[in-house]
């Protein structure tokens, strides 16, 4: 069988870590030469599929790929774009096969969370619905961890490891300033709906280093009294407290505690995100100085404080990918098995994708402790071995050497097409 | 002559490596036996020496001491105090004395910037207002960069790297976004009334890597149709655009930009920083879709990417100090006199303090480009060796392993002090 040309894409949010996971893809499909013929990437995610927008990976050189490694953010460009089902827009997929087959493509990684598996999916069952023969794995990526069956996500451990250092570094200096200025700090972190993210600022307190850390996950409705009587005790206790929230906290009344009803001059709503409103009510329940902070973006693009574990992980699924499609299989995802926690021990595991699409894992109850302030101990022994391990990039004239590729454009052969 | 002691303290606002300064005063004063003799520090600055709440430094192991170059914060704690003058409150100076005369102190070493120069400037002259005989020499900290005489100041190096290397990174996500998703990234630093850490979000862009970086300096007024153009041009040729703010940016009324009139439900004054307010900006002028930070203590506390340059300048200036202290110099500073860019190279200067004290520096004009939204090569030059280098703290568990003091209280002498 002579062989079919592989296709490979970035999707949703990225991370610092995807690019580890598209070096692992491109670098072992390098060696399966008989079987893999060329290594295509979809500029911007499935869009570049739809569009016949494919970029040439081989023009780009090994130093370049191996790079890939260590530079955060999806090297070819990301989207978020979620295929309809097949009786919604049968136009979609029948252009997918149709590019498929005039770059003679038999594989399909594709690299995301879980609306990405979902494509993914549909895309592995078009020989089934369109009887067009491909291979499709899902390569998992997102900083919000909830993607099922696998323990853990690629990119998940390093936002972690941010969190947990960037809380540990701003209470090292309010802890200096609350004799007479700032007494609490906020700081803001990802996850819509589950607390994963806000979890890793707890990682911040030590047995060795103890901090006192008040986080407010998503999972917990936010009660105004019982939060600002633990703030109030830490305050007490050690002089100062760090609070670590999650965007996606709610009120008792179920809204978004971020929408708080703020309006500008105009009228428009407000603008800010939680921190401010988090704070805000620090000072008015309980007049103390404050600061905020929002670390958006910064915290999934860290790759200068990656965690190593994450890293290598992110590069094995996209290396298991790759292995998993040579050996035949469709429809699947790798997954990272847990074998022990101290040590940590953990090996490559393979999940169907359908169990996997569109399924959230949420924090399990057992981590979040009784006052739904802080974390448990199951949580830092899940936690502790992800943020492990430090692997920095590069450095030219005092900034990350982060790669840019070529991308360049592979030659259309079809026509125009619109989405 | 006997030794007389030695008295240091933290002043303002901490930085990455207002500690390192801490260890090049205590380690070098440790070495001086026969001239110094215990090395004390004010637990929350100078509100340590009026309340005769002193630290027996002596207490901590070389390997504590040796551990404050790698760990960030005020190890001490830190205060936002200046002392009046004599006339205004001859009562606190006269403490100050009582204080000094009863632990033997005759060195005084405070480290701070342009506010802390003036107390150390106050001090210093004890001498000669009071009859005491005392050694003041003021050690330089600030973020701001805004001291005068020195070229730089130990704090904004580290601060400057963070900015930067948070700019490529963030710069990077969005990039991969921005075909079907976040277009404008706005990212808040610190600088209420000069630009200097704005300006190092220029430094992200470079010859081998040009990234639009569009700056808004508080020395330059807020023009919103000359701001959304340049962004407009940006994410036309680019797909993407990122903007640094500076938390004192004012508009042409000479207001901050951060104060809109925004109320909450209550009519309370708006909550938020300036970034989301340029976000929304950006929003209702151009329909773009945005993401915005605010780095707020996170920047001045990463001592995780702090710059290897400013680390070692940071040591240098409290060893400096000492030095002068030991040859018989009083109310000066050590200064960083930059003797060649390429390559970069610098010596140890003296300052007076008298030329120090409440002066600000500002950027000078020839750093920001004529447009106002970019840096100079001028610039470039001046801020490149500034955040060259990495210096890595050691890790534990994966987080830095930062260093607490055993800060022993030193027996109090006197009677109780109410400030």
């Amino acid at each position: 069988m002579a062989a079919k040309n592989a296709f490979y894409a970035q999707s949703g949010g990225v991370t610092a870590v995807i690019n580890a996971s598209a070096a692992g893809v491109i670098e072992t499909a390098r060696q399966q030469k008989g079987k893999i013929g060329k290594i295509y990437a979809g500029r911007n995610g499935i869009i570049g599929a739809l569009t016949e927008d494919l970029i040439d990976t081989g023009k780009d050189s090994i130093a370049a790929i191996r790079a890939l490694r260590h530079t955060p953010s999806g090297a070819f460009g990301s989207c978020r774009y979620k295929l309809k089902s097949l009786e919604q827009n049968r136009r979609e997929y029948e252009r997918l096969i149709e590019v498929f087959k005039a770059h003679n493509i038999g594989y399909f990684f594709y690299n995301g969370g879980g609306d990405s598996a979902d494509t993914c999916l549909k895309v592995s069952q078009l020989a089934d619905t369109l009887g067009y023969p491909i291979q499709a794995i899902h390569v998992p990526k997102t900083v919000d961890n909830d993607l099922p069956i696998t323990d853990c996500c690629p990119g998940f451990g390093s936002v972690a490891k941010y969190i947990a250092v960037s809380t540990l570094e701003a209470s090292f200096d309010v802890a200096s300033m609350s004799k007479t200025s700032t007494k609490v700090f906020v700081l803001e972190v990802m996850g819509r709906h589950a607390g994963w993210i806000a979890a890793a600022g707890g990682m911040a307190s030590s047995k060795d280093c103890e901090i006192p850390v008040v986080i407010l996950f998503p999972e917990i409705a936010f009660d105004r009294s019982k939060f600002l009587a633990k703030v109030d005790g830490y305050v007490k206790k050690f002089g100062y407290c760090s609070v670590v929230v999650s965007e996606g906290v709610k009120g008792e009344d179920g809204n978004f505690l971020s929408d708080q009803g703020v309006r500008d001059a105009f009228g428009h709503a407000q603008l800010g995100g939680v921190a401010p409103v988090v704070a805000n009510i620090v000072r008015e329940g309980l007049g103390l100085k404050y600061h905020w902070g929002v670390a958006d973006y910064l915290q999934r693009a860290a790759r200068h404080i990656a965690s190593k574990t994450d890293v290598e992980q992110a590069y094995a699924m996209g290396k298991a990918a790759v292995e998993f499609a040579i050996k035949g299989h469709n429809s699947v995802m790798p997954t990272i098995e847990r074998l022990s926690s101290k040590p940590y021990r953990w090996k490559v595991g393979m999940a169907q994708l359908s169990k996997v699409a569109n399924v959230e894992k949420m924090m399990p109850k057992n981590f979040i402790s009784k006052d739904g302030f802080g974390i448990t101990d199951k949580c830092r022994e899940y936690l502790a071995p992800l943020i492990k391990g430090e692997d920095y990039p590069p450095y030219k004239d005092g900034l990350p050497n982060y790669v840019r590729l070529k991308n360049v454009a592979v030659a259309k052969k079809l026509s125009d097409f619109t989405i």
